[in-house]
């Protein structure tokens, strides 16, 4: 082999000779001109590069085109470029800030005197287009500091983070056509191959996240690999958008918020009744499982939080008060409560495991930024346990809380996905005991035949924990249920039970909770069932509308003969027209219709409009309380056939 | 009649002539010896005086003995002077504040160097005795003011009382033996006629309740009329002990209190189980009466506390927090929540009347020296709610929330008082509206044909009320329940409904609460029942006990029966004799005990002790399932026959 060749590794182990300079691009196109024009970048010894990228030694390579996740994400950080060319033609004075690559897109942050609108947004996106249509090469420079700083003289911005960049590492700046930005890349060779994008939005944002700094506007953008992608990606969103647990929460008259109470949910007559039935089903499967529930303060003396550690590492989220001229605050978690109750009186290791379950109203500062509805609030409901165990006990009450935790979500037909979090490097506690917990918590899911990931070293510090995800309806992932392993509490509280041996030990505690925040889980849901609840979670169960005043008898009897088997049903008494009552109770989502007129009263039958289903069934009223309540009972999800 | 005889009515309207300067004494003598014997005090015209104060003109007479309220009560208020003349006998330098009469007996505080204790108060009692025995003559003096601060220069609270007596007023001192005070009186005539009486306790107490002045020691007694009265009172303080709610508490494991949270209870499980209970029993009737529960925030912004008025009259009570650099404060009550939730709609008087109901944490600054087990506590549960109507539904609802609350008390064997308040001096509002609502109130209890009592002037500034006050077991009065009408928190809120002809006009709201405080209520009850709760409302409602190892799997049988109909049921398996068993579950005042051997297994049957029955009752156990469930269903009192 001449000093000039060197030996290129593909990703499938084989090997070609290529001469040292070669490019990504070239090899590609050595493979052929169908790869060549699909690549969008590739690795050189695991490194991420622009496919025109000298390689100047053997090297693995790899190419990446616009489906995978190095490719799509290359494509994302090239249209911030993009979008930053378009706006300095058209506000020549604007200043740059950072422009990553976030979920589905990327942002970039962007400092000018004028306020954008919406209608900007469009204006910049056509200069995007028309770049494009220019298909100007994007071409790596690697610069001296002195040079950088000659080139971003104008841009405080761009100087600031040049300022951050190491020492030693190489400068290198992008530049397509007039314009260059300071950035380590890869991008895409040329603007041309930048085909799928839009601009969602602009917000304020302070420069590096400080609101002491200036204020950016920040513009969010989105780029898919395909037209199709994009496509599907904003049918999500128009359905996201009818699922908003936000906007259905007004329409079926679920919760409200207030400014005199920001980011703690009011929950109005409807959403109560669905809290009170996740709380009664979870309430009535923990006696089941043989769970004790107890209520504790809402607020505890200062000197408690500083025993649990939540004064070290909580204390930014929580709120003080004042009692007796001492510091209390408000319980942003139920376990020192919960510790507490078990010190109150001496156990032995016949009594345990002790499941001591609560609805524990927690209180959690947030930003008022970060709130989102029910998803990101201050105050919820917390569906906490802690579960006092000998260590020998410790896989078969994980056994027990992930039976549990799948129990309540077939319910709701969420499809989960498990991951194990191991011993950090800043873990403390006895390391036998976490290889042993660890042990059991893999013993556990491998026994279950559950699949689970590993998330390695990112366990809290008091102990390895497994999380739940679950997937809703339109396939978003949401972490609810939680199974944590406590060393340090015990330790902290000093809790103790006598062994068979008559010594004192030291139990374990496993922090639990399956719903979560109830309010969150609720938002969940909200969004989940597009707000069309499966009929034992429905706020309304059954609307009657009679035909006719004459059918006014029979429209109460079924009201009474409902009402005495618990069915939450209301009659439409308006005068208005049958279809306007149809559709109004169909745009509240109803279960079941019940329309009566002659023929019901006659036959006592009712005639039944499911929601959902166009076809209108006759059946006995007797019949119809028998399958309703058969639903109920069992819980069934909407359109299953039972 | 000459000008040296008067005229003397008696309350019969009798009337007689005695001698000008004739006494209560001499004119009970001359009816006959027993009543001047019996006769403890009298009023002349009206004012309750000492039986020898001359009487100089005509009048009208009353006599009381002992077992009037107004005789008992000069019984007692001499009680306590005996009190302080043995204290002075025991200790010179003791100097005396005030020694007022109170329910069943009377305090009086004085002021020692000694710390007292109880050997002191026999020692006391043992002096007062005595004196009874020398059966000191007491005698009234009226002095000036100069001879009084001479009487009383050693005694600087006396002489500070001396100083608020006004200008005008007579001075007076009662003198019996070596002792004298200054005192308005009246008093019995000598030291003899106070027969039955005992000390109770000494605690600390600040000169006129202020805690800048010194501490005195305060001496508490009881006196009755007779030997009998006395010896009732005692076995009612022995049976309240009995059921001293925070033993009963302990021994039942219903709850807890800690020192992190004072006045804050931790429920146990055996505590949550009775609350959940009621809870769901009141959401249930709340249902049937067609009331809507809500669910508002733990706090609100200061602002809304200002407009609700709560801030000038109750923040002394209320606790408070900084959220966004905002003062908000802990909710001390749910009504300015429950009026935002109104407010946040548009509303007709089609919709009216809106009943909102929310079991509502709240928290409410008490001293800790007012805080008492469940019964005083600074964070509870209210069954609150806010009935939202027209002025003409006013009758209709009060009607109604009546209903409800018989509905709740009768289940627990409460008889009831009903006490209704009306329009206080500084009302607020229109006084139209406030006859036209004391006349509803009147009439709807008219209607109901309830007894009830008017406390007039005593309404709420906002509004008149309905108050009702419970009997226990032992015949103590609770008040639990309150209706209230409010017409200012719709002032204050800008409450608005469409009338019929499509005008804006105010909405009357009713506050209403059936438990009051659902932990005060829970308080309550375990003393109203000593703890054997009805089998509903038992945290445990059957202990099986099986005979012998080999009865293990008709136990089992058993227990699967009864959790398969939720019925609370636990086994005794610890390795103990069966009468100790039996005994323990007894300690626990399970409702029922199945003692399961031989004869039970083979007959499919069980052996049935019932709490606080001594027979055992064999029956199948299908007739057993069937009895039990109908009883919890029809929340069957304890001992009632179904």
């Amino acid at each position: 082999m001449s000093n000039q060749a060197i030996n290129i590794q593909f990703p499938d182990g084989k090997q070609q000779v290529f001469t040292k300079g070669v490019t990504l691009t070239d090899i590609a196109q050595a493979i052929s001109p169908g790869l060549r024009k699909k690549a969008i970048a590739g690795s050189v010894n695991g490194t991420i590069v622009d496919l025109t990228r000298p390689i100047l030694e053997d090297a693995q390579i790899a190419l990446y085109d616009a489906s995978s996740k190095e490719g799509i994400e290359v494509i994302r950080h090239s249209t911030a470029h993009l979008v930053a060319q378009a706006i300095k033609r058209l506000f020549p004075a604007a200043q740059f800030g950072v422009g990553p690559v976030i979920e589905n897109g990327f942002y970039y942050d962007i400092s000018i005197a004028y306020s954008l609108v919406p209608s900007n947004l469009q204006q910049i996106e056509k200069m995007m287009k028309q770049i494009v249509q220019e298909n100007k090469p994007i071409l790596r420079k690697e610069v001296s500091r002195e040079e950088a700083k000659r080139l971003f003289a104008n841009d405080k911005l761009k100087l600031e983070l040049l300022e951050d960049i190491p020492e030693n590492d190489i400068v290198s700046v992008y530049e397509q056509g007039e314009f260059y930005d300071l950035c380590r890349g890869p991008h895409v060779t040329s603007t041309g191959k930048l085909q799928h994008f839009k601009l969602m939005q602009v917000s304020g944002a302070y420069w590096r996240g400080d609101s002491q700094n200036q204020m950016l506007q920040r513009i969010y953008g989105v780029a898919f690999a395909t037209k199709e992608e994009m496509n599907d990606y904003f049918v999500f969103l128009e359905e996201a958008e009818k699922r908003n647990h936000r906007k259905l929460g007004k329409e079926l008259d679920l919760f409200m918020f207030s400014e005199e109470a920001p980011g703690m949910p009011f929950y109005l007559a409807n959403g109560q009744i669905i809290r009170n039935e996740l709380e009664s089903f979870l309430r009535h499967l923990q006696t089941k499982y043989d769970y004790k529930e107890v209520r504790s303060p809402l607020m505890m003396n200062r000197r408690l939080w500083e025993q649990s550690g939540h004064w070290d590492h909580y204390k930014e989220n929580m709120y003080f008060t004042q009692v007796d001229n001492q510091s209390f605050a408000l319980k942003p978690m139920n376990c020192p409560g919960h510790m507490l109750i078990f010190k109150n009186e001496r156990h032995s290791y016949r009594e345990l495991p002790i499941r001591m379950a609560e609805f524990g109203q927690v209180h959690r500062h947030e930003f008022s930024g970060a709130l989102n509805g029910l998803l990101c609030v201050r105050s919820f409901c917390q569906d906490d346990a802690h579960i006092f165990v000998t260590p020998q006990q410790i896989e078969d009450e994980i056994v027990l809380a992930l039976k549990i935790i799948d129990e309540v979500y077939q319910v709701f037909g969420f499809q989960y996905e498990i991951e194990l979090s191991t011993r950090p490097d800043d873990f403390m506690g006895d390391i036998m005991l976490w290889n042993q917990a660890e042990a059991a918590l893999k013993n556990v899911l491998n026994h279950l035949d559950y699949p689970y990931k590993i998330n390695e070293g990112d366990g809290a510090f008091y102990g390895p924990k497994i999380d739940i995800h679950i997937k809703d309806a339109i396939k978003r992932s949401h972490q609810c249920a939680t199974v944590q392993l406590d060393f340090q509490l015990p330790e902290k509280f000093d809790l103790t039970y006598m062994n068979e041996q008559n010594e004192k030990v030291r139990p374990v505690v496993i922090h639990r909770a399956v719903f979560g925040s109830i309010d969150r889980f609720l938002g969940i849901l909200i969004e989940h069932f597009g707000g069309a609840f499966p009929t034992w979670l429905a706020p309304q169960q059954v609307k009657i509308i009679g035909v006719a005043d004459s059918h006014q008898i029979y429209v109460q009897q079924v009201m009474h003969v409902l009402q005495q088997e618990q069915i939450r049903v209301s009659e439409d008494h308006r005068q208005e027209k049958l279809g306007k009552k149809i559709r109004d109770a169909q745009m509240k989502k109803i279960p079941y219709i019940l329309v009566l007129g002659d023929k019901e009263c006659d036959n006592q039958s009712v005639t039944v409009r499911k929601y959902g289903q166009s076809e209108l069934i006759s059946i006995p009223l007797q019949q119809f309380v028998e399958e309703i309540k058969q639903e109920i009972r069992q819980k069934e999800l909407p359109g299953s056939n039972a």
